[in-house]
């Protein structure tokens, strides 16, 4: 039943996602998986929502970040770690660094929201300012690195924050069964650690990945059956603006059924009756599954569904159903 | 530790909301317990959230009327049940009644919200539309129940009502040990099977309610040592604007350690508070204790605090920080 179904040399697996499970308990929280009868009814299928956005610093994030830092031997430790990023992940590195006491620093666009840059600086995270570029975020990055020692801790490249992200769909299938599990898809870090554990869990499970319309590359990658890098459109869901990586794609390739688009509309009327009939905070990046099921794109009549949530930090002077 | 403290000769005590909670449990969620370490942080206290936002039809109320439906016997249910309520009370009771498969009679003011009335209408329930003030609403309840045979189910002086909603404060002592919880009052139902629960489970637990200073009858009350009805002032907490009930008043001289109140920036700076550090919706009505615990109201330093939020149902176009 839990038989750990990738080859010993590969290197993200069922034993490293339970490692880190254990390692990252202290840290960070069972969250609790949430049931709507009003939903089941709407959607013909049994859900089960694990709520990440309850999770700390309000996203999955914490996760991986908790136990690449905590991962680390002494001494690579004490030098720190870095990461470029402009949202969640950067929070959450900040987090585990300050929980293991040592610098972090987190390379963002200058252009970040002041919520976004307050939130690293509230864990202690040092914040170094960028153009708004990939090409300048990494040569920032390097730079830092170059002068501290620091690790970089890449925010899905890394299969020490994929294992810890997979800690999530653990917890979702120790609770509950389910016939397929959705999870959105913007670099796969999430989606790597979910899919290698819940098929390793449950060999018959499904994994289906969800992913914007205007974001699509991991889609045309997965049935291209090759890595395309796309020029991005505007999508709300700006957790998932980023390309696949590249160490994600393979292992997306061998263990997910499939990944589905949806339009811009359909995301934030899932993120609205989401609200609205929980009584939770999603943020858009987290109702892209609700809205591909609801768009069609799955087929889930009479299925019970697994759902990750992935986060809820949303500016709530701005939500996107108020003009 | 579990002695009922209550004499046996009244009405409301840990044995019938022991009863209660096991007549409803296959009717109504229990809901999660929620912590968060920002909000102890900023409070020097140990917070523990009942979560009944997330519970069924979004708010407490599932608890206790679903209790009063199925304690009734069976020739009397077939009647069905009325009650007047603009709020969850009445979605509360639809679905209850719908769950036992007999009639529901819903009195609302005719300028309720159309969502309020849809909400009803989803469950089955027969609104009945009268004007606006307290005197119609009961003519008009009355008048249905003389024609139908009908069982009058009011929102907060009826025992098996209080006893449905203290099996949230059961559930949440099953799970944390706290010094005191505080729980809002309107009505006094909600606060009046809390309190019972409570200081039977723990006798040296504290009750204290909170309440709007604009709506504050419960507080002069508590004081005065007698029942005073007020005129009330407009508060954004709506589900707290009437007076406490008759019946209430007296468990509540017996069990309520403190009324406390609070201005109506705290309410809404509250509710915001736990939106954004908690990713949850609550109704206005469910800040009024934090903001107590926010205006140096009660005090929590170092204690082990249970809070009760009640609701949820808000309306997501009109958020009050967003004018």
């Amino acid at each position: 039943m839990t038989a750990n179904i990738a080859s010993p040399n590969m290197s993200l697996d069922l034993d490293r996602i339970r490692a880190a499970h254990e390692r990252i308990r202290p840290y960070v929280k069972r969250t609790p998986v949430l049931t709507s009868s009003r939903l089941d009814d709407a959607s013909g299928a049994s859900l089960f929502f694990k709520c990440e956005n309850l999770q700390r610093i309000g996203a999955f994030k914490a996760r991986g970040a908790t136990n690449a830092v905590f991962a680390l031997d002494d001494a690579t430790a004490k030098r720190g770690v870095a990461t470029h990023s402009s949202g969640n992940h950067g929070t959450a590195l900040a987090r585990a660094a300050k929980l293991r006491k040592i610098p972090a620093h987190i390379v963002m666009p200058k252009n970040s929201t002041k919520v976004k840059v307050r939130a690293v600086e509230s864990y202690g995270g040092h914040v170094v300012f960028c153009e708004p570029t990939q090409s300048a975020r990494e040569a920032a990055c390097a730079d830092v690195i170059a002068k501290t020692g620091a690790t970089l801790i890449h925010s899905f490249e890394n299969e020490d924050v994929m294992a810890g992200q997979g800690t999530a769909a653990i917890e979702l299938l120790e609770e509950v069964d389910v016939d397929l599990v959705i999870c959105p898809i913007g670099g796969g870090g999430l989606l790597c650690g979910t899919a290698v554990a819940a098929k390793s869990m449950r060999p018959t499970i499904k994994v289906i990945a969800a992913e914007p319309a205007n974001a699509d590359d991991a889609a045309q990658s997965f049935h291209a059956k090759k890595r395309i890098v796309t020029e991005k459109k505007f999508t709300i869901a700006d957790g998932l603006r980023t390309n696949v990586g590249e160490r994600n794609f393979p292992i997306i390739q061998r263990y997910v059924d499939d990944v589905v688009t949806v339009s811009e509309e359909a995301i934030v009327a899932a993120m609205r009756t989401i609200w609205e009939t929980m009584k939770i905070i999603i943020e858009p990046s987290a109702a892209v599954p609700y809205a591909a099921m609801v768009e069609g794109e799955i087929d889930i009549s009479g299925k019970r569904v697994g759902i990750i949530l992935t986060g809820g930090n949303v500016d709530l002077d701005a939500l996107p159903w108020i003009v």
